[in-house]
């Protein structure tokens, strides 16, 4: 997709300060290397210098932006570039996206459609796809090639699922939801029952797994089945990449949670929170809404006062810890203070 | 499948208060929210409360339970309501595996089996699978979709590899294992030789991984192959979901490993282990059998000693860390009390 | 592929002791257990023990080594028994790769390649790979089995690509890059606006991945496209497994990564790095050249000095946090110092 300069600036509400011809197809950083049919903006201040030296074939800038220095790129004048800039993001991404979503209609051969699916309207099937029996697709749903659904499976309107993710069966997945190429939903989770001799016995895992509506899962995250039950992720939640979920967690509505952090086996967390990366909460806790942990934090106690913000591990108060943390790093000077002390105590 | 209570109440001992005829088909836990037919049961009398709001159909109390409001489910009066609901789950997860077993039965197309692949009796093969020259598969192996086996892997009676695992060639793995969706065993370790201008050449991995017998290994989690010889897991030993295990790692017997734990290249593990999750070991260390280390904790040295509790990074003995770590949260009053012992020592 | 032991006194320069004409086939190390055709070498003296417990077929040792008991192996005495056995480990790989190399020719059915893809020479595509529009393979690309290529996708000249990796649209991978299996590359990055009602809506992820040449990509590591411009792995970079690159991250040339660390959104990476496992690096950062990060260390902000080594969550300076922590863990005597000194304060 190309655009001139004059359609871009009709789109946003803009003047061309350069050549209202020139084609433009991508959308850059001011601050990053950017090939030929670039356009970037500049907002914040901080980032003028990189205008004097950008590749971008074209800039959006305030038209209040007096330039200290000769500027290689065309201009384009608006109100306010960061606005404008996410007018266009979005335009464009919207343009893509229905490109994407017109090529991705369709059934790939070959795939393997098990006896008894239903399918919705203008759904995607890619090859290799393996649907396993009963299961319903909504419709608009995209299945990418590779991806595995077990037997019983729902998924509602407009979910996407990427490649080579794995549903076992049984899943609930609700509308407008993304899952990531790797993901693995519904595995069974980590209960063994341990024996007299030492062994471990398998302890069934006869749960399921249900994803309310316009939730995200990140690549190669895991979520764990209930062993009875359900494990839960409500509407609105979105889980970055390599995240582990235990079985019988409940996960709030609009949560984020950031790559890498796991929550063990029964812990629900609250509405709202925003968990950061490599977290780890442990099992049968309560996490109260508007929870907000530091990265790497660890959690081994309920959480019950809404909008508490922790780190460390194991976790407490925030600026507690810091506080704590800045002492931590000078230890060797108390404990030199301490030792004279000490001695001089000795002395009288 | 489908119950009476009758049925129900002469499997596990008990008797029916309410219509014996009534219909259950699925097991349910007491604390969250049920659909018609399920079961659940009532043991630990902190829970009572939730047997005056359950939408279960029906529920296992003890015979001694005297109700303390009105009630809806039917009951089953029982000796032990726990040790009851366990017959249950056992003979309804027995069924529900026969079921299953019987379903998964025979050979999917298109699958892929190359030249010489020695097939046992009552396998499943699922669409898209992959099996490289030569590998051996014992009697009621279950290959899901999507499987990629290696040449020359062999792999012992019962054992069930989930959709997408990632099996490189060579790989020995035992009886009765389970290998979940989107587990890589056997892929290169990261061994890298630094050379003088500062990149780094791959040194060659020649070795293999070989899982015993009664191996649960989680979902995506990785195991490396050796450099050379073998990277190890013994019997009876259980991986949970994101692990990392490196090159020529060694796991003992009955050890048990939580999600997202890291053993780095070459270290050993005893026998009945128990390491929580987000642990990193490095490498070349030996941890004694029976070793307990808390989660998140980081092991930088051997741990000599049989049943060691450590945690903490670095880690060190469990009650230590706990008190030292009490004293860490309030580090600003030590500082404080310090900073008035200094000031008044001046004075003097 | 089998050898005498002459033929291998041959290769390394080295002189037999034992039946020249015993077979060899498998290398492997004096401290593990080992089967019948195995050859190890003895170069460390606290191994010699092993020597006389070793049911390897042969050991390679020192021309000098004096034995002071039975031995039951072959030798094979040579000047420098280590180099011996890597110029034998080399040629051994060599000969395994080229054997693998001359396996792995051709296009196994069935596979998907969709239209206007452009094939090297010598390449392999494994049954049920997935390669999209116009995508470019160079020479002696190797992709395994089950592999997704996205659209647009251009692949360097002998880059293998093992099972199950996913690569989504408009990737960029250089010459001789190695991909393990479950890899995801070039998925939508964690990015969300929150509105006012508390939701997030998707930000779109338009950006792509661009990998340059000899980087190495563990077994389920993520790597998230960029939003806008390029997520970027420089040449010669090495990444272990179940790692985590958020969007638009640049890692420089020739830096390693071990398993489980995890690198948020627009961090630079500089050249030469080494980063230990399941380290965590905030967002927006920049990480000088050459920098050393201790394993699970929690990178809060810039690493601005080359050469920096750093430990702990949050890190700083690595012999500083190890004199700090050896005081943290004696805080309790510490305590019971103070306590003592307020005490007789309180007296005088």
């Amino acid at each position: 997709m190309q655009f001139t300069l004059q359609q871009i600036a009709d789109l946003i509400g803009g003047t061309v300060i350069g050549d209202a011809t020139t084609k433009i197809w991508q959308l850059a950083k001011i601050d990053e290397p950017t090939a030929e049919g670039s356009i970037c903006f500049l907002a914040n201040p901080k980032y003028e210098n990189f205008i004097y030296q950008t590749t971008a074939t074209a800039v959006i800038v305030s038209k209040d932006f007096v330039p200290k220095q000769a500027i290689t790129p065309s201009l384009l004048l608006v109100d306010n570039p960061y606005i404008a800039f996410t007018v266009l993001l979005e335009a464009y991404s919207q343009l893509v996206a229905e490109a994407g979503q017109k090529r991705k209609i369709g059934i790939e051969q070959p795939c393997y459609i098990a006896e008894g699916v239903q399918q919705g309207e203008a759904i995607y099937i890619g090859a290799f796809a393996y649907i396993g029996k009963n299961c319903v697709l909504g419709d608009n749903v995209k299945i990418y090639p590779h991806t595995f659904i077990g037997d019983n499976t729902q998924i509602g309107a407009n979910t996407i699922i990427y490649s080579g993710a794995k549903i076992y069966e049984n899943t609930e997945i609700g509308q407008n939801c993304t899952i990531h190429a790797g993901a693995v939903i519904g595995s069974e989770g980590f209960g063994f029952a341990p024996q007299e001799d030492g062994t471990y016995k398998d302890i069934p895992q006869l749960g399921k797994v249900i994803l309310e509506n316009n939730v995200n899962i990140g690549a190669n995250t895991t979520i764990d089945r209930a062993t009875m039950g359900t494990t839960l992720i409500q509407s609105g939640t979105k889980l970055d990449n390599l995240i582990q979920v235990a079985h019988n967690v409940v996960i709030g509505k609009n949560t984020v949670i950031a790559a890498q952090a796991g929550i063990s086996g029964s812990s629900k967390i609250g509405d709202n929170c925003m968990i950061g990366g490599q977290v780890g909460i442990a099992g049968h806790l309560d996490i109260a809404d508007q929870s907000k942990i530091g990265a790497q934090a660890g959690i081994g106690g309920n959480i019950k006062e809404k909008g508490t913000t922790v780190i460390g591990s194991p976790a407490f108060n925030f600026r507690d810890f810091m506080k704590a943390y800045t002492i931590f790093r000078k230890l060797p000077t108390l404990q030199k203070q301490i030792d004279r002390l000490m001695k001089e105590k000795e002395k009288e």
